[in-house]
């Protein structure tokens, strides 16, 4: 029953003999290569499955005794595990950040496991070690646009860094913020500094009560991982209300200067260069002086929007981006790599030098082993795709991709605009949007209702954009997301909305137009929707 | 030249049409599938290339401004790239612990990549985050061997955690120790706990002057990030001389007590189970009872030797890791699976949650999201790698795997010590050995000298010992890592040593031979050898 022999000999068929050509592995990866929608179509089960139905699949915590046959193992694979996966390819999964990736990362994931290079140091990695700081430099530049004579200069340089790879995003965060924290609270005189001695002598060597973030309520949830790990403490991210989406400069100055009265040191202000809910971008250029002013790091998260900088056209709306001290970018968002790569950026290549680890059998000082400026230590080789996807695709090839994503999206917000029962809640800056689904009656009514009321009517159009979008997820043919917040429409009370990312280039306007109308059909079968128009005076129904 | 056209048609076939057949990115694919070693053997240069002429292929800060075609990129891949990475899977590649993989990891890479979920929460990843949370359990149950009760109730529970799957150890020992941490300087009466206050504010109220970290001087540099990022300081790593390589418990107690009695709180004991340079595990049980009588908490560091709980034969090393609070494993290294996969297990399921983090979007109280107690944010689905590995080699499996390691690490160790001018520095406790190349009358002599003499005459062995590390490595037919330590030879002044890790299945005891060989060959060539027997007095020379 599928039990392979345990033997030595066995084993090392797995390490020595290749799959065969016909086998159940060797017709996975063909069809993968040959029309990966259609594979995913195939086996990805849409019909509704509860998460506990798929748990009783993985319901034993004692590991498997006796080997299996890979080909049983991968039929099983297939069955219990892709079918009950998310179809991130699909043009109709436009509710997270994960999109179709080009044919070409398929091959090159093989390369990879194939190489299995550590890039925590030269010896298991060589060229990889060189290819990975030249992606660094490339992003360095794409921000900080500096001459050759700097890149000549730093690019390869041991006792330099121009920025940090990661798995992703939040890990870019923690290490920038990292890199903050220690050079502001650095040596001084005899004192060896915050990475030797400690925070709390750190306050106490410094005088300071605590040390402060800043940024909006937008501000991704990794900051509060960050201000926790740090040791800063989650009370000290102070995020501030965007009723706007974007962080307002006065209120940050002002806010700031309060923080820092009180005895505390900021240790930085955030930017966020599109944020994950709404995909605004704050005034960057603004935040930069501001940060200046207040005498604090300035870091820019662009997980999301960094790739922007690629096309000339929109580039203009992350102006300021280059004052930053620090940048995060997500390679696995809208560079469209596979999940597992972000990146930190440093303007000042010293800096990375402020979290500096050395050992004895590796990262010698003096090597230029990347492990010895990142968090993590033993990593893969995800550089390579963010190398290849930068030549295949090239800065105008990037630039196309964005444009089209912005332009599909301001599309999709004009659709949703033109239908009466639809309200545009976040227009796109870039490719996110927000909207909700509510009776135009109900629009009317809430326009004329005071704060408390309409709160109240509010809360059940929540819960119809709840129900939405449950059930249509639920239906297995498209995926949207949904969050909550405050909205420019109606003040500080948030409201729940549904989220789109418009990511993935096969997604058309004919797809954008099938989810509307699907959400439409959901919503008006639903019974909230009879429940609101219930709680309408049929007066108003009447004129309506 | 290799320029593909900018056009949005010409982009979308990246993500719509696959690669050709006869492709050469096909034809990679092929060759790695039908041969592994043959396609890195053809393809990887072993001749001397040094990284300053690899750097000077990724000189350019520029990124290519138009698209290049995939098979003109694949061509310059494998010319700059693969041509000067680092053959990880050959048999004589024993300097590290990077080996070579089972096939199946080849079609299961390309499968990951396909899927491209991602496992911050179910909504990207559905069977995913299950399958992981089974895995997590597996591995908490091959170490603390709870009962089927225990597993039914937490496996799946969305308010506990059996452990954080990441991208390696290092994120794996920042994380237990994070959550150590913050249990240990948790919420008390009006105090919320430092994850909410901060690290001042909470040695403030537990009136502390420092938290402290105590572990053998083997403790992998991880543990020097991790303090340094927790806010803890480096000075608080207290690192104890281990002239045997293991932590004598009655040391670690005393120096336990002393540290307590100095107004510090001590955090944690951390036990290594399998330290990175030899291989040694500290006396697990011993350490175990000297944390409980300290009252700290109890992590111990198996990313290398966890894995060799499969072994009936040899696992009792090990005991005492089920007192541990913590323990991280990573699964790239002696379970084969592909860079990037690390676990950090909590005996107690509750204890994650000290760094549990929500999120409007995602992460929302009550989700079974994994993002919500992890260190990292988005994250891959390397987990499918090593519950296909599970399934695939089996309990029984992995034991053949590890005990003929530890066997052959045997072998070699006596093929050493029968060797007249090589000198075993450390027998091996699992995998991994240390030696070095030392004329036998030096060796002779070294025993009859006193301390500073003897030390005098090792710095000229280290430099022996460098040289021919190195002249190996570059001659390109085998690799030998080397490290610094204490031995209990020659007492508390380190010496260089060979470092050998035995974890390659398919290394040969022939290749073993081969390798003493060519280091004998070049070590009896170098000056240093020629410079060492001339300090020898000619009468000792004509009575050895």
């Amino acid at each position: 029953m599928g039990e392979a022999q345990v033997s030595l000999k066995h084993l090392f068929r797995v390490f020595t003999k290749p799959e065969h050509k016909d086998s159940k592995l060797a017709q996975i990866e063909e069809h993968l290569s040959d029309n990966i929608l259609d594979f995913l179509s195939q086996h990805v089960v849409t019909k509704k499955t509860s998460l506990e139905e798929v748990e009783q699949d993985f319901a034993d915590a004692k590991m498997p005794e006796t080997p299996e046959f890979v080909s049983t193992h991968a039929e099983n694979l297939l069955e219990k595990l892709v079918a009950h996966s998310v179809n991130t390819y699909s043009p109709t999964f436009i509710g997270h950040m994960t999109s179709a990736l080009p044919y070409f990362h398929l091959s090159l994931a093989k390369l990879l496991v194939g190489l299995n290079q550590n890039l925590v140091k030269i010896e298991t990695s060589k060229a990889f070690t060189p290819l990975e700081r030249q992606v660094l430099g490339m992003m360095h530049n794409l921000i900080y646009d500096q001459d050759e004579d700097f890149y000549g200069k730093y690019l390869h340089s041991a006792r330099h860094a121009l920025g940090a790879f990661c798995s992703g995003g939040t890990v870019a965060n923690i290490t920038a913020l990292w890199v903050a924290r220690n050079k502001t609270l650095g040596p001084q005189g005899s004192f060896p500094g915050v990475a030797r001695a400690g925070l709390a002598s750190a306050y106490r060597h410094y005088d300071i009560n605590n040390l402060g973030l800043l940024c909006s309520r937008r501000g991704h949830y990794s900051l509060s991982k960050a201000v926790d790990l740090l040791g800063i403490g989650r009370e000290n991210l102070i995020t501030l209300p965007c009723p706007n989406q974007t962080l307002d400069p006065a209120l940050a100055l002002k806010q700031g200067r309060e923080y820092q009265e009180q005895g505390n040191k900021l240790l930085a202000l955030v930017g966020i260069g599109g944020t994950t809910e709404t995909g605004h971008i704050d005034p960057l250029d603004e935040l930069a002086d501001v940060a200046k002013e207040l005498g604090c790091w300035f870091h820019v998260d662009a997980a999301w929007g960094g790739a922007t900088l690629f096309s000339s056209d929109y580039r203009g709306i992350l102006k300021g981006i280059e004052k930053a001290d620090s940048v995060t970018i997500d390679a696995h968002k809208q560079m469209y790599v596979p999940m597992g790569a972000g990146m930190a950026l440093f303007k000042n290549p010293e800096d990375a030098n402020a979290v500096r680890h050395h050992a004895q059998y590796i990262l010698r000082e003096g090597s230029k082993d990347l492990g010895a400026t990142t968090l993590e230590g033993s990593r893969n080789g995800m550089a390579m795709m963010v190398y290849s996807s930068l030549h295949i695709l090239g800065r105008k090839g990037y630039e196309l991709l964005i444009n089209q994503s912005i332009d599909k999206a301001k599309k999709f917000a004009a659709m949703i605009d033109a239908h009466p029962d639809f309200e545009l809640v976040t227009s796109p800056t870039l490719s996110i949007l927000t909207y909700r689904v509510c009776p135009q009656v109900i629009q009317q009514q809430l326009k004329s209702l005071p704060a408390a009321q309409s709160q109240r009517l509010n809360s059940k159009v929540d819960r119809l954009v709840v129900n939405v979008q449950k059930l249509q997820r639920e239906a297995g043919k498209s995926f949207v997301s949904r969050t909550r917040l405050e909205s420019p429409i109606y003040g500080p009370y948030p409201i729940t909305v549904f989220r789109v990312v418009l990511a993935n280039p096969m997604t058309t306007k004919r797809d954008l137009k099938a989810i509307l109308e699907e959400q439409y059909e959901i919503a008006m079968r639903n019974r909230v929707w009879q429940e609101l128009l219930a709680s309408v005076p049929q007066e108003t129904l009447d004129q309506a």
